[in-house]
C-alpha cells in the first residue's frame, strides 16, 4: 500500500509560518516513528490569487480531491479586501469545502489547563472544558441559491438563501451522534425552529436520526438561547450540532471562551473515499492574522493540533495523535509560551519556530 | 392633548406577573407625578391562542397600531410546542413587529454594578459595561420569501430567504448612528460580507449612511469575529448595528455576559406617527420562563426598565426615566434580590411583588 498522502496549503498571513512547524512534526514522524507521508504543497487564498488570479486553481482543486488529507493554514488579509466577491481568498476555502463535500466540521472547544487564566470567563466556568461543535459545512445560507445583489424598483436588494434537504441534515446529524457515542453521549441540536421553517425540518430530521442512537441523550435549543448558554455555563454541553451559519458564530464564540483560541484545531470531513478514508481537510480555527504575519510571533499549536486530528480521523493513528497532543500539553506545562499566550510575569515569549522545536523535542 | 396611551400585553409564563409590577409603577406616576397614561390590556401569544385560536387577534393588532406604546411581557411555553408553526405564540410577537414596522430594536447590554459577580465573565471584563445593540427587526431571514418546507425529488427541503433592501438597511443604520451620536460616537456594524451578498450590500449602505455622521467612528466586523470579540472584551464596543438573525444571537450572548439577564429591557421602534412619537413596543429581553411561572419568583426589573425606556423613547420624559432607573439601582444597592439574583450568603429573596413594591418605595 502506498504512503498516505497529504496536500499542504499554507495560504496567507501567518499560514506559511505555522505550517512550517507542522512540517517539522511530519518529518519527525517519518524519521522517528517510520510513519511516512507523501507530502505535496500548493497555493490557496490570496497567495493563489497573486499567482493565478484565482483563490484556488483547478489543478489544486483536483489534487485536493485525490489526497488522503488536506492541511490548510489560513486565508485572507486586508490586501485582498477590495477584490471582487468571486475571487476573494475565502472563496478558495469555500470551494474546497463544497467540492470535496466536507459536510461535517468538527470544532473542539477545549480549555488547556495551563491556559485557563487567559479566558475572559471565570476559571471555574472554563477549567477542564471540553466540548465539540459539529457544524454543517457544505449547505445552508453559505451556498443556497438564489443569491446576489439585484435591482428591484429603484433600489438594490441583497439576497441569500438558506436551504437544507433532509439528507443534508441526516448525514451531519449522524456524524454528530457517532461522535457523541465516542464521547459523553449527550447531543444538543441548535436552530431557530420558532422562526425558520428550515429549523423545523432540522429539528425533525435530527430527532428522527436520534432513534438510531437511543443511548445518546438528545436535546434541542434555539440558537439564541444556545449562544447564551455557551456564555453562561459551557460545561453543560458535550456535542453540539448546528447549521453552517449558526455554527460559524457559535463555534467562534465557544473557541474564544476557552481562552485557547490560538490553540484550537478543526477537522472538516466528508464521505469515505475508495480507500475507506473520509475526504478531509484540517485547519486551525484562528485566521490569517495579517497584523503579526512574518514576525515569528504566531502560535503554531492550532495548526499542529490540526495535524493531530488528521492522524486520528484520517489515518486511524489515534495513539500517535495522543502522543502529539501530550507533547503539546507538556510544552505548555513547562511554561513555553508564544507571544499570544503571555500574561504571566517574567516569561519571555518563544518564536513560532522555537515553539515548533519544543514540541518536536517533547515528542 | 389626550393622555399618552399604552397597550399592555402581558403574554405567557411570567409575563403577567412581571407586568403586574409595571402597573404599580404606572400608578405611582399617575398619583405622585401626575403623569397620566390611558392604559388598556389585551392578550398575545399562547394566552391569545387559548382564547381565540390565534396568537394575536386582529382587534389586538388594530389597537397596537393606535396606541403610543405597547408594553409586552413574554410569549411562549412548552404547552404550545406542538402547535402548528403559523399559530405558535412567537408568531403573535413577530406579527406585531412586522405590521407595526418596528425596524429598530434597541437592546442595551449593561452590567449593573451590584450584580457584576453574577456574570460568568471576570469582573474586570464586565464591570461598568454599557453597550447598545441595534438589531434590524422587520426583515432579513425572519420574514423573507420564499420560505417553507417543500417536496423536491423524494425528500423535503427547508427554505428561508435572507432579503435586505437598501432602504431597509439605510433606516436601521440611521437609527444606530443617531444613537451613537448621543452616546460614545462609536458604531460597529456586523455582517458576513465575506460569505453573503446581503452582507456586502449591508456594509456598503452602512458605509454610505456613515458619510452623514462624520463624527461617528464607524467600523465593520464579520459577525463570527463579533461574537468572539463580545466574549473577549465587550467594552471595546459602544453601539453595534446588525441584522435580524445575527442580532438575535449576538444580543442574547451580550445580555448573558452582563450577568444581568433578568434586568435587561428592550425597545423596538418604527417610523414617527402623526403625533411625532415613533411606533413603539417595549419588552424585557428574558423569555416567558415557564419553569418558574406563577410562583412569585420572577424578577420584574427587566419589564420595569422596559417601561423606563418607553418614558425615554416614546414620551420624551428622559428625566422620569432617569428617576425610575435610579430607583432600580438604589433597590439593588440596598441588597434587595429576587431569587434569580441570589448567590451572596445570608440574603433572603424577595417575591416579584415585593421587588415591585421596593422600587415604588424608592421612587
Ligand atoms: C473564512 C470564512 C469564509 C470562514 C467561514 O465563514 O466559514 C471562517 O469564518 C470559518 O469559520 O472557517
Ligand atoms: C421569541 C422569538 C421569536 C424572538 C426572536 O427570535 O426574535 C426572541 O428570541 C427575541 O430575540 O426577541
Amino acid at each position: 500500500m502506498s504512503n498516505p498522502s497529504i496536500l499542504i496549503l499554507p495560504g496567507d498571513g501567518i499560514g506559511p509560518e505555522v505550517m512550517a512547524e507542522v512540517k517539522k512534526v511530519i518529518s519527525w514522524y517519518g524519521a522517528k516513528r517510520d510513519v511516512q507521508f507523501d507530502v505535496s504543497e500548493d497555493l490557496v487564498g490570496g497567495s493563489a490569487y497573486d499567482a493565478h488570479g484565482t483563490p484556488l486553481h483547478d489543478d489544486t482543486m483536483a489534487k485536493a480531491q485525490e489526497v488522503d488529507a488536506v492541511l490548510l493554514g489560513a486565508v485572507g488579509g486586508p490586501k485582498y479586501d477590495a477584490l471582487d466577491f468571486s475571487v476573494k481568498p475565502e472563496r478558495g476555502l469555500l470551494r474546497l469545502r463544497k467540492e470535496m463535500d466536507l459536510y461535517s466540521n468538527l470544532r473542539p472547544a477545549q480549555c488547556f489547563d495551563a491556559l485557563a487564566d487567559f479566558s475572559s470567563l471565570k476559571k471555574d466556568v472554563v477549567a477542564g472544558l471540553d466540548i465539540m461543535i459539529v457544524r454543517e459545512l457544505t449547505s445552508g445560507i453559505y451556498f443556497g441559491e438564489p443569491r446576489g445583489i439585484i435591482e428591484e424598483g429603484n433600489e438594490r436588494v441583497g439576497i441569500n438563501t438558506q436551504r437544507y434537504t433532509e439528507s443534508e441534515i441526516d448525514r451531519v446529524a449522524r456524524s454528530a451522534f457517532e461522535l457523541a457515542m465516542r464521547r459523553g453521549k449527550k447531543l444538543c441540536s441548535m436552530e431557530k425552529a420558532n422562526v425558520m421553517e428550515s429549523g423545523i425540518l432540522w429539528r425533525e430530521v435530527v430527532t428522527e436520526v436520534g432513534k438510531d442512537y437511543p443511548e445518546v441523550e438528545l436535546s434541542h435549543m434555539y440558537a439564541d438561547a444556545g449562544a447564551m448558554q455557551l456564555c453562561r455555563w459551557p460545561k453543560q454541553f458535550d456535542v453540539i450540532v448546528t447549521d453552517n451559519l449558526f455554527g460559524d458564530l457559535l463555534s467562534d464564540a465557544a473557541a474564544m471562551l476557552t481562552g485557547s483560541l490560538g490553540m484550537l484545531p478543526s477537522a472538516s470531513l466528508g464521505a469515505p473515499m475508495a480507500n475507506g478514508r473520509p475526504k478531509a481537510l484540517y485547519e486551525p480555527v484562528h485566521g490569517s492574522a495579517p497584523d503579526i504575519a512574518g514576525q515569528g510571533k504566531a502560535n503554531p499549536i492550532a495548526c499542529i493540533l490540526s495535524f493531530a486530528m488528521s492522524l486520528r480521523y484520517s489515518f486511524d493513528m489515534g495513539a500517535e495523535a495522543d502522543r502529539l497532543e501530550a507533547a503539546v500539553e507538556k510544552v505548555l506545562a513547562d511554561g513555553v509560551r508564544t507571544a499570544d499566550l503571555l500574561g504571566e510575569e517574567g516569561v519571555t515569549p518563544v518564536t513560532t519556530s522555537e515553539m515548533g522545536d519544543a514540541i518536536v523535542s517533547a515528542l
